[in-house]
């Protein structure tokens, strides 16, 4: 009898978001699962590790269900490598991250602890997956995704991913009717403009708010942000080899 | 007569940090500098962004030196963020960072704050270079490096870099001699193989700090690793457009 993959799943929104609560049901009907997320949200932790602090991870059972999970008080990269290191028994078949709630298409990636995570896990040399819904919404309808999720963790099961690639899904937010299917893309050349908002506390002292305007002026009709405003599903392939390579030969000519 | 590059300096060790203090008196000798780094270390911070908490950006005098300086609460990224937002007048000229005390080459540039700086300012348009040094000492001697740092921001500052491109360069700690050239590398292929330290607190809970070894598998000659290995400079330059582009057309065949 062919031996149940084993499916890590993690996230960044913490593990009692309703998206890895949606990605654990669908995992669950692929393979073993076992659960090794943030105790508390991770919101743009980047690739952040813990360094200069303890890290707790504890078994925990929040549904009277019968796979383990554990919550850990690390970063989204943190889950992954104590899982691999200390918790798993045997090397994960797949590490799926998600589903976040909120976009990580284009440059978001950078910033994003659900992809920090499946990047992680890639690194570490298992097949990952980070799936993300346009929807920050705690109330956010996951249900549309469940199949698309379950095919694209079955393709990836089946045909492997190439050594230092990890796959970035995006689901646009329905208001009506279905996907119009998946689009494989590229990452948009896009950026946040910033607009700090500042403050003054009750003792007088200023401080900032973080936001902004995410700018996108790449108007491919190969990127994610496109699939995404057209109701498609993108998926990136993701790499962590960010040498430049095109540029190799013209630096080789400067006077250094 | 020609105005004098504004530059930008940062890091993730703190503003206090020797590594920084040395960056910003070479820089102080080739342009206006302006300070914004954060008020503690942010070692392994990755592209992390401050979304959950205020932040505090504050002008301080370390010296008695003319240029300006603030102190921010945020990470890497943010300070640069913060500065091309709200402090500086105009759009820095160059934006570097470091040097950081410990290495970030190969796989490293993934996890660094250092380089999460340098790749935020090139987000946002402006050149810029990442700096460190293979020696984690506070005290570590960074006089060696000086030339060096200034050959490589004045050839930045002459000829550019591409739109998505930053330059991550490693210095070798050289027990004596001098550097041997430099280098300009790709990422080696290597990872951390982590060692959890598990440890039991005074109240008898289990707790783990993060450790590891470094193992590169790549024994290329053409690595950073390799450069490094061999007493020269490594310069690699970084994208941050993620897509693994040779991977598209497969991806495409998938049954998706």
């Amino acid at each position: 009898m062919h031996k149940k993959p084993l499916i890590l799943v993690t996230n960044d929104d913490g593990i009692t978001a309703p998206g890895i609560r949606t990605l654990i049901a669908v995992m669950k009907d692929i393979g073993e699962v076992v659960v090794i997320a943030p105790d508390s949200p991770q919101s743009g932790m980047g690739h952040a590790i813990t360094l200069d602090a303890t890290i707790s991870c504890d078994e925990v059972k929040l549904n009277d269900e019968s796979h383990r999970e554990y919550r850990c008080s690390g970063t989204p990269a943190d889950c992954v490598k104590i899982a691999i290191s200390e918790i798993l028994d045997r090397r994960p078949d797949l590490c799926v991250s998600g589903i976040n709630h909120g976009s990580n298409s284009s440059i978001n990636v950078i910033y994003s602890g659900t992809m920090s995570a499946a990047i992680e896990a890639g690194i570490e040399g298992v097949p990952a997956i980070g799936f993300s819904l346009l929807d920050y919404s705690w109330h956010a309808n996951f249900e549309p995704l469940k199949q698309q999720v379950k095919k694209i963790a079955l393709q990836v099961l089946e045909q492997g991913l190439p050594d230092g690639v990890v796959l970035n899904v995006n689901f646009p937010k329905l208001e009506q009717g279905l996907f119009k299917g998946i689009k494989v893309c590229r990452q948009a050349r896009a950026n946040w403009v910033e607009e700090f908002d500042k403050r003054t506390n009750p003792q007088g002292k200023e401080y900032y708010w973080l936001t902004g305007k995410f700018v996108n002026l790449d108007h491919g009709e190969d990127t994610d942000v496109w699939a995404l405003e057209n109701n498609y599903v993108a998926i990136v392939p993701v790499q962590f080899d960010l040498t430049a390579h095109r540029f190799l030969p013209q630096l080789k000519t400067w006077k250094l």
